[in-house]
């Protein structure tokens, strides 16, 4: 007995695509609808056969779904809510995959009153973008973090959560507000950091552009891979939980400070002992099966 | 013809294994000895059968060596020189692989008066460290930046040159200034600034480590692995390029603080502008062939 029947998809770049693509692999007979803002995404999508129909607007996606999924940038899920309040069929689940849980469970609320609405947040990406960089194993071993409102219907975040399951995901289930200080710490503070220095060593007048490129092996590649990622995605994340950001950049200001005072006057038991610490973490990450201990990241050589 | 016949290596860490498992490799006719101030990695590199000899002391090693590398941490270095200075043959080349070169320039030639002292960078590495963790083709397709004293005699770094060409290495060469400053935004920053977060991520007292762990694939667990490389070393880099990587601390810090303030004020457009530029910075590092474009640096999924 699956979960939910006929699906559909707003928005089909990484994680949308993805969706598609694992739901096609682990539950083949639900009827797949999906819709995306760029007709080129569109046409892309068809010719990629990613679903069953491929809409040219949300609300002709979404008639007869009994889970519609938003999977568009943070800042327009309001909006798109909105253009398909008047076509949801009774019963439906309208959840979304958003980095930040608090806005968008005000916005979807607001725009759809009597529906049940139930954000989920499956911690999982790449760097790339649109329907070509999507696949289908990229929720496996991940975790998805379901968000439902107070009061929300138990029946709804079961299926939700059993969805998410299918697609070799671990649920876990907390308010809106701890996701968001909890997803500023592990992904919004370091992606903001990424971008920053990035931008910083490609403003270098001491430095070539081609130096920066060349040598870049030495770390300053792994923050570029992160500040590769969507920008207007990453754009609404900072603009949408800005409380967040902003205290957990404060506290990380802070830190940064004593490690420059460490090293202006020459601490050096300091600076050991951090990153000694910090070793230790890295060893937690990998025994918990949240990322690869091959070489370099398995990075071919 | 071999550009050294009697290679010796002082310090068997990642580096050094590398080496010796690449000249092994490369230039199989190499007569190669090796020691380490660790007697448990001299008795571990005599169990993985690293080299022809492995020295109870640096002395020892470097006896009738034509090359001497020294593969240990920047703080080292200048005691490792005064300890081999007595025991130099004639004619002998003494290089290095620290990613410090202005203040190694300077310890190893006050050491090794009369010798040809031709300190080199090649810039690759991971986050693991010790015998174990070295690799013979660490080096292909990595730059390695050799950073000559003025007056070094031109045939010595041309051999030093064209032995990093056999490991796969492609030779840059630059004085020793600019190569701390290059490397302080392409490397020491960049590692200072994972160090930072990573502690920053796991004292908050709202979020709990085990969140930090689970949620890692957000973002935060590429930082991690960064921030499990050797401490010592880094210590040690941090302490002697203190005016390079404070210089270039002080201008991520204002690039930062200027993010910040976009955030604070629902700068939108200041965001995604940044964001679009970094992400055509990525692309070109892929193109220079110095990172994979495998989804998610090449993980499993």
């Amino acid at each position: 007995m699956l979960p939910f029947a006929r699906i559909a998809i707003i928005g089909m770049g990484l994680i949308g695509s993805s969706l598609a693509r694992s739901i096609r692999a682990t539950m083949p007979t639900v009827r797949l609808s999906v819709t995306d803002a760029d007709a080129h995404v569109r046409a892309r999508v068809r010719d990629l056969d990613l679903a069953d129909d491929v809409a040219d607007s949300a609300g002709v996606a979404v008639i007869d779904a009994d889970l519609v999924i938003l999977c568009v940038p943070v800042g327009a899920m309001g909006r798109v809510a909105r253009d398909i309040a008047a076509d949801l069929a009774a019963g439906v689940v309208v959840s979304d995959v958003g980095s930040v849980k608090g806005q968008v469970l005000v916005e979807l609320t607001a725009a759809l009153p009597g529906i049940a609405v139930i954000p989920a947040h499956p911690v999982a990406g790449t760097e790339k973008s649109g329907p070509d960089a999507g696949f289908a194993s990229l929720f496996a071993g991940r975790w998805c973090i379901v968000t439902p409102p107070v009061g929300a219907d138990p029946v709804a975040v079961e299926r939700l959560s059993e969805f998410w399951r299918r697609l070799g995901a671990t649920v876990e289930t907390m308010d809106a507000a701890h996701h968001d200080l909890v997803l500023a710490v592990t992904s919004h503070l370091p992606h903001l950091i990424a971008y920053s220095i990035v931008g910083t060593a490609s403003d270098m007048e001491t430095v070539t552009r081609s130096e920066v490129i060349k040598y870049s092996a030495g770390g300053f590649r792994d923050f570029t891979r992160i500040a590769a990622s969507d920008p207007v995605m990453w754009r609404d994340v900072f603009l949408t939980n800005k409380d967040a950001v902003l205290e957990v950049l404060q506290r990380f200001t802070e830190d940064l400070t004593a490690l420059q005072r460490a090293i202006r006057w020459g601490d050096g038991d300091a600076l050991e002992t951090l990153f000694t610490r910090t070793r230790a973490i890295r060893r937690t990450i990998v025994d918990a099966g949240q990322d690869t201990d091959a070489d370099d990241f398995g990075r071919k050589h």
